[in-house]
């Protein structure tokens, strides 16, 4: 499939922008950070300053598998040291700032980074400690700010929700996986207590007329007829209808 | 803006589908998850049979402000419980079931979920365990899978960082933000004859302190000195402070 190609051979050449994560404050974070990076395929870690020291058991754990994000880590005392070599630099915000900049959301700052990096260039994108996020000085470092349209009565992202979102966003344009559709029934689609209510009336039959027999298989037969079933989107009409079926059928038995 | 009004419309009819926990562990990882949730306008929660009881400390702590979610969280001790009532069950699954079913992406299901509310039905997304996922019992509950296609190498979300990109997908669609804009805070951008005012004075303090000169290259000179300061797409507050700039140079030329 070309998605997977085109995405296996960015995880070899180390594309994507570098994660960078700004004073943090806890391990835990972090490693929940590599975690999301690592899931969209971004392994380019770095960090400045971290509170409680590095390296981190608390990242490590919480990394839960992604040790190679957590490993290859570089460490810095300083925003602009992190950024050095990097042509494009962006940082995310929650709360607006006083300064005329561009913000994009961030599949906006996801094609972007894609344009830059097409280009030959490199990017990076700057984290904020988890209470506060970014200070102003790290902020006017970046060309531009990432900001996720959020419940405007609730904007309260994790450091590894915030890298997440971001992460995905450059993920999803390599990925060519098609948006599978389902049909809808005509009539109202039956609920699923009406459906259980089915299944529990057919599996009582079929014990009864012998049907679900040896025992031991019983259990897999009895997920492969309500996948059956399930898998038809029943409408309310066409329960209706079943359950005739199956009292006829049942009632007929051995006549 | 129209993006604005609708989901705030959202979030006062309670839309949106049920975030269904199945076997939970952690209450901090019930508590990212209503966090993640109500970022994106999501509040009916449902947690079946959660590991270490209810309520949970932990996750009212991990909920960081997300408190109305866990407050109305209900607790079944079942899935099929947990779904009763609702028309169309999603599954999350991070690996092949040997079920045939349908499977989608995180925006495909989510178009799938807006169509499906638009419809006047409700819908529902079952999560599994932070270990093993749903077992197959619940997954046959389901009427479709959906799958984030991940880093093929390293596919691990947390639960909270699944329940993020689920309710994140559904959320994005009823948002019209532009993916770029300028935030401008107080200021408005400078009109052209402003900026060419500008040009003009830098110009001449440039020819009177001999920047400008051969004369046969300053036509070119001062193209790219225009363009340069064009790009930089000015405010008129900007433009105030690069006069400044220019005079006070000049005026401390050669002292």
């Amino acid at each position: 499939m070309a998605g997977t190609d085109s995405t296996q051979e960015s995880l070899a050449s180390g594309a994507g922008p570098a994660i960078i994560l700004v004073r943090p404050q806890l391990g835990e974070n972090i490693g929940a950070s590599a975690r999301a990076m690592l899931n969209c395929g971004l392994t380019d870690l770095r960090i400045v300053n971290p509170r409680d020291g590095w390296p981190s058991p608390q990242a490590v754990r919480a990394s839960s598998g992604a040790d190679v994000v957590i490993e290859n880590a570089r460490i810095y005392d300083s925003t602009e040291a992190a950024i050095a070599g990097l042509e494009r630099v962006f940082a995310t915000s929650a709360r607006p700032r006083d300064m005329v900049k561009p913000v994009m959301t961030p599949e906006g700052a996801a094609r972007e980074i894609r344009k830059v990096e097409a280009e030959g260039s490199r990017c990076g994108v700057l984290f904020g400690a988890e209470r506060m996020g970014l200070e102003n000085e790290d902020v006017v470092l970046a060309d531009t700010l990432i900001e996720a349209p959020l419940n405007p009565a609730y904007k309260s992202l994790n450091l590894a929700q915030a890298v997440l979102l971001v992460s995905w966003s450059w993920f999803r344009l390599a990925d060519e996986t098609p948006e599978t559709r389902l049909e809808l029934g005509a009539t109202r689609p039956a609920t699923k207590d009406e459906l259980l209510n089915f299944f529990t009336r057919l599996e009582d039959k079929l014990i009864e007329s012998n049907f679900l027999y040896p025992e031991k298989k019983r259990p897999a037969m009895i997920r492969n007829i309500r996948n059956m079933f399930q898998r038809m989107q029943p409408t309310e009409q066409d329960l209706r209808t079943l359950h005739g079926i199956v009292v006829s059928l049942y009632k007929f038995r051995g006549k």
